[in-house]
């Protein structure tokens, strides 16, 4: 309080006293707290911009000790795609002395506004978000958060280490044009992944000059989903040689579609998963697909965290994208006149 | 500190003096902390036991404010067994304003010893132990712990709330002999909910009066075991016309066995499998399956887990078993010489 101390940081106090509130207010706001109003939220942050204020160090001592726990939000436990995410995180992590804790996103929504909300009360080192955005997603300042496995929502503050789901599009695609097909459906739903890989699959078509395809969207992405869309596909344009499905969970939908049409995989009809699944890998579905090398992801997601635990959170957000690859199974072949 | 005060309940302080140890030491202990000296741990605990010391209030009191969270320990996120657990404790225990937070027992095994470690640090309300429990499971005194879906090994302290596994074992292996099947392989694996149900299987064979079955185990309980496991059961023993397997995802693997040997199912080989999982409802598979009524199992967990958090610690420990019941789909029927 001497005038004659050393220049030093600024304090929660020196926030709370330039924007006019209470140290617990900053506190709420530096937690991402969605009681506090818009007007006393955008107060505190100018004060924090004016002082120069770096949450990071309050943060962490209004937290107290850290538990060394990343959260993970998933969407849906029954979508296996997050199977190689979480052994990429869990091996890059555990290195660092982290841990994993996962939510599915869905399974808590009746608790609580945000599945961000649980973690944080946690006192979680850092998120990944794995699932599709909200803004309700509000991030404490100074928390470091990848969202991790597709470029979906944004999340304001948040890293971005994901596949290139688009190109992921356009490479099932190819595969299908260059076997020969020339009557390809896709099958998509609900959420930003899916519209990227339909985008691909678009585009894919257009430089191949084909005349727009029919793409079946029913709303999410479950194996009902990919069996109704796949079924209605079917009956609509019974000309069908190949389906692009939006994941391998579609996929297996789509392949019970083909059989109850007594059609054969892949004689009569191909079909592409994509995310390379353990569902995708079983010896009963063999599914050719699109790897979206998700444990590499994790693996990235997990560096990203480790860094910015490390560094100062003025630092700008990155995004990286994986380029996806092309998995052959038994699901693809030419077509029978083709 | 007077002689004149009330009788009033003996604190941390009290142990803490009675056990020659320090008031850390005696919170390490109702952590559960695997540091204390197995000695020392015996000290706080025989001095609790002669103060009457409840741990309970005076956990939660160390803890601090606690998280209104759950942690619930699976074994392996590729087998979907626990998802109607997860809805089911979900539904159970958001009416009382908890959330849950999942943890893979493999993969947190290269962070700590116990993945129950990570969730106490992250100041659970509760654990649910939904996977095969280890010794180095230690359980603090005071918190709630429910160990949830087939009744494995046992966790000292903890409730148990599971499905009845030897009498699913029966239930399925029952429907094959009631379709006239008599020449039955079952495909088991590691584990204790494999190994109950591999014992109903084989009483109800004694029961019919069938000579020791082909039962073929490899290991553990994933696709590939199962696809392993049914080629060499039908290669040594051809005339099988039903497979019992230990669950849905070893059965996925029989379908694909099955497959490759040129088996119709079920026209040339019925097939069963055990949990109802979201893939033996899906309309590729239509597996005949038993449902361990996880939802049920996982309701009436979060019954437990919120009973306990009201009550005192040493009300003795329940074990519950559910009922399962058998779910008849399209992958059995009679045996075409039957």
């Amino acid at each position: 309080m001497s005038g004659a101390e050393a220049p030093r940081r600024p304090t929660i106090y020196d926030v709370a006293a330039a924007a006019g509130v209470s140290k617990s207010l900053v506190s709420l706001v530096l937690r991402g707290s969605p009681s506090v109003s818009e007007a006393r939220r955008a107060a505190v942050l100018d004060a924090m911009a004016r002082l120069d204020y770096r949450p990071s160090q309050a943060a962490a001592a209004l937290a107290g000790a850290r538990t060394r726990t990343i959260g993970v939000v998933l969407d849906d436990f029954r979508n296996l795609w997050f199977v190689g995410l979480l052994r990429g995180l869990q091996e890059g992590l555990s290195a660092h002395g982290f841990r994993i804790a996962v939510a599915d996103g869905t399974l808590n929504a009746h608790v609580e506004a945000s599945p961000l909300d649980g973690f944080l009360s946690m006192r979680v080192d850092g998120l990944v978000i794995a699932t599709e955005p909200t803004p309700a997603m509000r991030v404490p300042a100074g928390l470091p958060v990848v969202v991790a496995g597709s470029r979906r929502g944004e999340v304001p503050g948040a890293d971005v280490v994901a596949n290139d789901d688009r190109l992921g599009g356009r490479l099932a695609t190819d595969h299908l044009l260059e076997l020969g097909h020339r009557r390809i459906g896709h099958l998509t739903g609900d959420g930003g992944a899916a519209q990227l890989r339909a985008e691909g699959f678009r585009e894919s078509l257009l430089a191949a000059g084909l005349r727009a395809p029919v793409v079946r969207g029913e709303g999410s992405t479950t194996e009902e989903d990919g069996y109704r869309a796949a079924l209605r596909l079917l009956g609509e344009a019974p000309g069908t040689t190949a389906l692009f499905a939006a994941n391998d969970t579609m996929a297996m939908g789509a392949l019970a579609a083909a059989r109850e049409r007594g059609l054969r995989v892949p004689e009569d009809l191909s079909v592409i998963g994509y995310d390379d699944s353990p569902i995708a890998a079983t010896h009963l579905l063999r599914l050719t697909t699109v790897d979206g090398r998700n444990a590499e992801v994790g693996a990235a997601a997990a560096e990203r965290l480790v860094a910015r635990t490390a560094t100062e959170p003025s630092e700008p957000v990155r995004t990286a994208l994986l380029t996806p690859r092309l998995v052959p199974r038994s699901s693809c072949a030419g077509p029978r006149d083709g």
